[in-house]
């Protein structure tokens, strides 16, 4: 019984159309669940919904059809041709849950519409809750205003011709405010906001966020570490990430990309405790397309100060990273609103790369943290 | 106040002579104690004897000054000439406290004389208890003997004239006859035998190894256990191993490499549950010295399939990655003596290739292990 | 008008297949001819064969059909799904000129009852001339005999039980009693005995071989002479290939995988005038599938020693490298045989890993002598 | 017999030093003559002046000694300790010949002080001719300006009180002026002007340029040529620069860094025939010192469109690949003034990432016209 909606903001975008073909087709055993942390038995919960008890649908700014993503995506190398096609019926339902994103005259106006066009959802298809996750495009920063501080100036601001809120940070306000939870898996503010937060509270609503930790991060979270526990000092990490596709085009924007490429070295000064020389450069390379290569050297010096190095390069395809790690943050964020979490969900560290809170930045912390997460929850009685 | 003994089993080779220098150099505040891991703040106690607190003898079948050996590693770029110079006074008195390995009609014969060197050593320098270490070349591997299994066996055979064990285990029951610990960086076979188990256990001697996890090894034990916990299947892993040095050119014949290259890979059973596809390969490459490079390639699966893969090398100084855990090595097992520890220390996984025991093979948790272990020593009442 | 036929020894494995179905999907104008070298303009001549004049046929010991292989080709990533179907009803017309390997009493009875089948060939097809390719599996190092030596002596000892020549050069013999040329794409040894060479001379054929350059050795040909002509001095030169495929089990045999991996390090005593440090290691990983990876390292030495190094990874589909590179030889020596030349075609060194005769080994003076070659051939009057 | 003068710009610089320092240790006999490419027997000529032959002096703007400039690359790794201590004796004349840059009122009388310092020099050491080289930090890039059109604007206009020239083109100038030849090693405008041509014309100087091949850019312009021979379709090429030193510093410079990381992608349109996507990015990275990482990713289309891949990485010490350069640079150009050559040196392209004319940028193809070059060479009758 489909039980959890999984609102997808950016639904006909790549990672949106992967992770959704990529849930029909798991459920329909045509492959292993592999990238699926949920679905390792550690991580085993009788308190997180299955992957059979998710529905989706979702806004996007586009009316590219799924099919017609899919293809392309089929013939980009991210999705088997096979599973594409088994699914296509299934597909097709999706579709017809899916919504354009509302206009309004107010910012006000537009997070209503939203919040109707979730709550419709749920009730048309008589879901228990909603997880609105955003996986569209990385917005640029957003410029500090007085209303992001206090919810009481922020509905009021909302109400008025400004744009206040940046896209992400709008939807989580929608979200908030149709009693659902919020994720937000790109790098953009979402509901990193003090109103929003106040909003979350009186809402019940847990959030997670921000920026899933799909490749070269990844890697770092677990080298870093090494260096640190062996007591060598690194001394310069540079990395270079040359990607395609539609969010390789975007973060080659130099705004975008300062934001990102600082996120991308945080982990860094989290575990070494201390910030190595270098810097991590993002390159748009149309060519790519959906793999991307990341190229870090590091250096680092040894007993005496005897200098030495090591160099990876990581070639990964995107959104077969990221799909299974959003039906992931879907299922453990409903199981956490089920259980009557509110507030940021900082046990959900692992999936990210710039989380929420003060929270460990080793994965292998990140791990434990989840795995304890997992064994707390349970239905509130 | 030195307390404590260690006694190097090739004390003129690359990596006892790094050690030594190494020692001096970091009491004399000549450096900052980089891979030390004991320096750490996690893992600093009252119960581990300081850098200051060790003294230095050993055997060699070499009869190379520790002088001129330390010049010829200024030479290859392993110790910093600065550090060379300034220790050379008590790298003389070290090398006053070198011996012959002793030979005598029968194994039983050798065994005594090298105990009476170590016990020599510890009354003339009044030494509360000594660590042996083997850091010599790799032996081959060696054929079962009965009297392997049972300590009777075992001394009525060493008495006899046949070589009824490896010089490594030659020395582990010196060792333990001596009252001594003892701890094996290298592959071969030294305390890994029943018999010299049950003589460990008479004499309450701890002892740990093998094989020390200085590079590629290193590197596997925290990505193997991030492809765990990202649910990704690694279908290969293929690495080369290009080294110079003494023990480059030992570890090529075929047997010793065999040994060493099947070690290598357990790591990735150990922490994913199956072995994937490839091998570890080794291959002498005298102009590279001491300076290793270990290149991997690991090809895996992710989600719905999607093949991708990652490439890595590590150039590493080999000695100058050992040298710093033998003096860990030998400050917590002293430890661990001094606490009444006897037996197998597995507890130390942390520093080996191929611990002995049934321990975790990722790196993280062989930290936790070694935290709490470093936690719980305190001397006995 | 089909005036040339391609005879391939092998011709339902990878690389004949993908040289077949490419050689009609060319000739269909369904892709850009990338990777045909005889397609440039430096090398256009109207004494070379077009794609659309050749035909094709072969013998193989297995009986897959080609649509079978094609579709497993498909599968593995190595053709494009389109090309397979366009050419569907073609590639039957070229099943039906297959042939098993035939079997009699000796080898002078199979050698026979091969030349015969392409005699068949070339008068049911009403072709000019045949060229025979070998690229069937490498077979293990021959055992020299005396009848290798001169043609009287090995015409005596096929006609006896003695399995005298391996399958390459029996088929290299049956192509010159038919009048026709021969290619040896494989390290195997195919004409290179003295008794062929003289049966080339008699029949006033002309040969090619051995070793098709595809991947790491290509590389090798220009980077090589790039340290000659900078008079670095190369001090190691180490490489690591593993592939998987048919050809990768193979060359897994420590017999066979010695040969290759010698020929593979020729080229840098022939450009570098040293041999420097180190080998090339081939390892068998069956996931990996045609698509190779080689790695190499490389130290060298520059102004007053100082040491530097370079590392390069080389990811390529061997049959894709293959497959054009069979088309060229193909025209290249049918253009030859029509020109009047007979015996070792030392021009096209261009081609092969261990090229025949006296020649350059630097690639880009392979390229000058080939397209002296192109520029010099015409029909004789 | 010193015959020949090397005046160089930036006489205390890291290329400047290692060069001289280098020449000294040569001609002494203490090391072979590795990176010297007219040391190889193809350019072996009697018109060609030897090591031996060649005196230094130069300006630069700091008045750091030379050796403690040659003690810090020591230090560096860049040249050999025993090299340095050999050869002080002799640095220290060197050190007596250098000038400090010196002032005017006008750009005219700079020109003038400039070049009364080098015919100082020329007498003072009794030289036939004396080579002008810039080895100095690279500028940004100029503002076009009337009076570089032609030679009697530029006088005129250096008279004026503007910065008409920058400087490496203002000591061109006085290099002609002073009946010199010049050579730029750096990207700098240096005699690249059309007023500059006129000038050299009218002194008989012959000049070379710009921006010393060393590293990447010399691998890249062996393996694009590769691609092309194979009719290989490369779609992207993306390189990554991580260096450190004075030069890493002023390449970070955002203005600096365009214009050198465009030259260094020159090459690729002009061996593959058209620009593949991707660029070359210039990293700073202080820790990385004279040793430089480039890494470059190249993908590339083959047979029926299969992609493939290819990665290198070069870690090359920069000084010490540009010193030898900098003496053949010097010796070449001495001979060609010698035999009466004037204008550009369109036969030098093989030093230089941006050579001048119309030349090809293929090192085969740079080698052959330096060794035809060179064959050519003799004194004026």
């Amino acid at each position: 019984m489909e039980t959890t909606g999984v609102w997808l903001i950016g639904a006909r975008g790549s990672v949106a159309v992967t992770s959704v073909v990529g849930a029909l087709t798991l459920r329909a055993g045509l492959a292993e669940p592999l990238g699926c942390v949920t679905e390792l038995p550690e991580l085993s919960s009788p308190a997180v919904p299955g992957l059979a008890d998710l529905t989706f649908g979702g806004h996007d700014v586009s009316d590219l059809t799924l099919d017609k993503k899919a293809e392309s995506l089929v013939a980009a190398g991210v999705l088997p041709s096979r599973a594409a096609e088994a699914v296509g019926a299934e597909l097709a339902a999706v579709q017809r849950e899916l919504r354009p994103v509302p206009e309004a005259g107010t910012q006000l106006g537009v997070a209503r519409l939203i919040a109707a066009d979730i709550d419709d959802f749920r009730r048309r298809r008589n879901l228990e809750r909603v997880v609105v996750i955003n996986v569209s495009s990385t917005e640029p920063a957003v410029a500090p205003h007085p209303a992001h501080q206090r919810l009481g100036l922020l509905d009021e601001a909302l109400a008025g011709p400004d744009r206040v809120l940046p896209p992400s940070s709008l939807y989580a306000y929608a979200a908030f405010t149709a009693d659902c939870s919020y994720v937000d898996f790109t790098p953009s503010t979402g509901a990193r906001l003090p109103a929003l937060a106040e909003l979350a509270a009186r809402h019940g609503s847990p959030y997670a966020g921000h920026d899933g930790k799909t490749g070269e991060t990844l890697v770092k979270s677990v080298l870093a570490p090494m260096f640190a526990m062996r007591h060598l000092r690194v001394r310069t990490w540079s990395g270079t990430n040359l990607l395609g596709g539609g969010d390789g085009a975007n973060l080659a924007d130099p705004d975008t990309n300062a934001a990102k490429a600082g996120s991308k070295q945080r982990v860094l000064a989290e575990t070494l405790g201390y910030q190595p020389q270098g810097s991590s450069h993002i390159e748009y390379v149309d060519d790519i397309g959906d793999f991307k290569t990341a190229w870090d050297l590091i250096t680092f010096s040894g007993f005496l100060g005897t200098p030495m190095r090591m160099e990876f390069s990581w070639h990964g395809c995107d959104s077969a990273l990221a799909a299974p790690l959003v039906l992931d943050l879907a299922r453990l964020t409903a199981a956490a609103h089920a259980a009557g979490r509110s507030g940021p969900l900082t046990d959900l560290a692992f999936f990210f790369k710039d989380p929420i809170g003060d929270v460990p930045h080793a994965l292998p912390d990140q791990w434990a943290a989840l795995v304890a997460f997992v064994r707390g929850l349970h239905a509130p009685s």
